[in-house]
């Protein structure tokens, strides 16, 4: 696995973050959007479990971690400009920390901000708390 | 149409920027990745066509303007922070400029950036130059 080959390919921002867009890789649903750097791209090209970079806690996020919904890697992909990257995953049970498959659940209908879909599990449960 | 109750519902960044995935509705093909700001998602909602924001002219970038390659908005969605957009779109033509359907033609395989597609039209004959 030549690392370094592929983090030339990619145009990091002043952060040194890239966007990387989660999708399903068979069904094509679009699960999430989150950060890389240059370590967690690494990590997930070298485990094959994807991980993030947590704008928040500033720190890897190894996705799944605490709530066991782990995204195994099937292919990334970069696009024209270098700039986002796309994880074909395989999703193990929800993606979104409220409880739903993807996190895209509110839509524009009819001029307003609708909820599409329910969770899937409580998010308590993913967690033990909050 | 209420456009305020949808910018309520997202969070801009630093810049006033937040980025859009541009999906094919029917086929759930991830087409490319852009940036709105609030202008942009207005004007994309009034004329159902989408309109980005460009990063590198700081102008409304209306897509398909000179290359023809439109994409019609057939719903916007939100996802759970705010802070990314998902477009489910109607390509016409190709959505990258290099003249493949989407902007994510290279994947990593075997450690290497490997182009996957090659282009469906010559980007010349998008632009008329270049």
């Amino acid at each position: 696995m030549t690392t370094a080959s592929v983090l030339d390919a990619i145009t990091f921002d002043s952060s040194g973050l890239v966007p990387a867009i989660a999708q399903q890789h068979d069904t094509g649903e679009v699960l999430m959007v989150a950060w890389m750097n240059a370590d967690s791209i690494a990590e997930t090209l070298a485990t094959g479990q994807a991980c993030y970079w947590s704008r928040s806690r500033q720190a890897l996020w190894r996705k799944g971690e605490s709530s066991g919904q782990t995204q195994r890697l099937v292919e990334m992909r970069i696009d024209c400009d270098g700039d986002t990257l796309l994880l074909l995953v395989n999703q193990t049970g929800v993606a979104c920390h409220t409880g739903r498959r993807n996190c895209f659940f509110r839509a524009v209908r009819d001029g307003e901000v609708t909820v599409i879909a329910e969770p899937d599990v409580d998010p308590k449960s993913l967690y033990g708390h909050k």
